[in-house]
């Protein structure tokens, strides 16, 4: 198969502001201020960006970004969704901008403040989504589903009670990426150890949910810069090149928003399982090749999915593959080295592909010795992307 | 310049629903029935489709239109906007998903009930938008501006004390876009005849413009399906090749919305001026080699404004151009040959792209003889996209 994207493109900067749970400034000067980082961090200046790709929930503009920055010219601008399900659809969309020489270089960014501003864990007994955009929440609210975290407390149930996965399965993913983010110091968790029994202690939300198990909620931004690979080379920090990526939806997955990831025929399989499959063809490689991954990590149970839809272990065997310690950085697979959307910040994913750079650049305060290929994954629910970086 | 996508894409079907101001069926039937009109005049099946494009204002979400239309399976969905500006993009953006590899064939679709549910051309006293995501409108608002239809008068006085430009050069482009409507049975304005004495006589709305430079509200979809060059020719139906794509925005446009088209140093030359310049250096072409043009026409005076970015006039010149002729059929830039925004109907810019591939296959029921280089152009307040589409 040929796959014309393969290499041909690259991330030459990343960028971010502090994660904290109240940032005191808007959501545009977030953006501003990780874009600014990392057009610099890729030896660019503004006058070398004239793309913008953004998230389909990101209340900032491209033109209000564009404008802010002080670009002085926007010949590329496009969003993906949904949702934390985007971020690689992001870049691969900017990566196919510049290989289809609609633009040179660019910007990709999500912005919000997360906890201070709106927040996405919260459900609401009356959704204007109700009846109107196909985001089947009729099918849902009456009966008290209200959040993302009510859904994903079915579907972790449904993996235990189908493959016997226990709580201490899912604790060890919670501990690994704590674990990270006490070596991060920008990230929220950073000085707040996470035990076993810390875990079990965890106030129960949403059964086998505990609180640990959630993601954070976080005011911030993170941004890259996409050009070429052959561009990339003159950035002052190494690129990390993108072998391959991918977005995938399910012919299943109808609604715009979480609940109908529970109307599949499987909970168990999400649509991770068909991103590996064409993920893996269009790079030539498979999970054998994978030095370290930042998996989207909403909840302790999607990391839990994609570790078997991405090929790490059998269907049904991820609860044991992550108790048996391969997610830890001396593991087989070591995962969300910055601290993942769990402990590190919840930037919607987008802290995932900032921090797959850094693994390739051999800059992570969690650096995986040696590591040359990096699997990137977004949210799993409705549909999904992911991407796999390597070294130039 | 290299200019990678020239010739490698191009649109291999056209679908539109009928044009209506109450189509008494959902937004996702009318995007549903395009779709599949599209898919069909392709010579293809839901099985050749793995990509959509959407506008940034559609209710209707990839994953709904990718589950009613039983899509085995989705690689590339992604948003383009401002509204009207973004139908070229959308179509560019599913090129450079084409060529990159991240998908087959996809659809670009636009649907709404443009009349019978949410209308565009009304504005509201207290918008959501004020003071929240940097629309602007909290400038414009308390001095009574609140419609698109206002702005664009503002823009249009502004032209007529620069040039001299007068009522009767907007009624020529009124007049031209109606005279196509009358011989395209699908036109919302089929039956309806226009005159300079009608246009005279019509209610002043805004002043300078009357009625019948505001385009039409309309329930309807439009879609097309673009894949390369090569699969395109495989349909039964001639392809019309994508000779080259731009999106545009400049420096001082930002804000969500309209009225920031009023914050620029000159009202009168908008992004379609760099749109312009881009889009001929990428197609190697120039205004000189355009047969035919379906220019974005909210109003009348969006019209006269891109003649003059587009190079067929000098700057100022566009109202005496207008009423010189040029724009009717056996005039030099025939127009809108199915009737346009402002008299086919209101598919926020489609259904231009739907007619200039008409023009290219030699069907539109206002066929210019022998056209085969056709401009097509979106919306052009905020940022805009134009593409040049030409014979196979």
């Amino acid at each position: 198969m040929t796959y014309p994207l393969r290499d041909r493109c690259a991330i030459a900067g990343i960028g971010a502001t502090e994660f904290s749970k109240k940032s005191g400034r808007s959501v545009l000067a977030l953006g501003v201020e990780a874009s600014l980082a990392a057009i610099a961090d890729a030896g660019m200046t503004v006058d070398d960006i004239d793309g913008i790709v953004r998230c389909d929930l990101d209340s900032l503009q491209h033109n209000d970004l564009a404008h802010a920055l002080g670009l002085p010219e926007l010949n590329y601008w496009g969003a993906a969704g949904v949702g934390g399900g985007a971020p690689c659809g992001m870049v691969a969309q900017a990566a196919a901008a510049v290989l289809s020489g609609q633009a040179k270089s660019v910007l990709v960014f999500r912005a919000l403040n997360g906890r201070s501003g709106q927040r996405y864990g919260h459900g609401a007994a009356v959704s204007a989504a109700v009846g109107g955009n196909g985001s089947y929440d009729e099918y849902f609210l009456p009966h008290g589903l209200l959040s993302p975290g009510q859904m994903y407390g079915l579907v972790a149930q449904r993996h235990m009670a189908e493959f016997g996965t226990t709580s201490e399965d899912f604790a060890h993913i919670a501990i690994a990426c704590r674990d990270r983010a006490n070596a991060n110091p920008n990230a929220q968790m950073h000085d707040k150890t996470l035990t076993m029994d810390d875990y079990m202690a965890g106030r129960m939300i949403s059964d086998p949910l505990r609180v640990f198990d959630f993601c954070q909620e976080t005011d911030g931004a993170c941004a890259v810069v996409v050009t070429t690979a052959e561009r990339a080379k003159d950035g002052p920090n190494p690129a990390a090149t993108i072998r391959a990526a991918v977005q995938s939806g399910m012919p299943d997955m109808q609604g715009g928003m979480l609940f109908p990831a529970l109307m599949r025929p499987t909970l168990t399989t999400q649509p991770s399982a068909s991103a590996a499959a064409k993920l893996y063809e269009r790079a030539g490689l498979g999970p054998s090749d994978i030095d370290v991954a930042q998996i989207y990590d909403c909840f302790t149970i999607t990391v839990l999915l994609q570790l078997e839809d991405y090929g790490f272990c059998a269907k049904g065997e991820g609860g044991s593959f992550a108790s048996s310690g391969a997610l830890q950085l001396d593991g087989s697979l070591p995962i969300n080295t910055a601290g993942g959307n769990l402990s590190e910040g919840y930037i919607h994913g987008l802290n995932h592909v900032v921090e797959g750079v850094r693994q390739i650049r051999g800059t992570s305060t969690s650096q995986v010795p040696d590591a040359e290929v990096c699997l990137v994954t977004s949210g799993i629910p409705v549909s999904t992307s992911a991407m796999i970086l390597t070294k130039a």
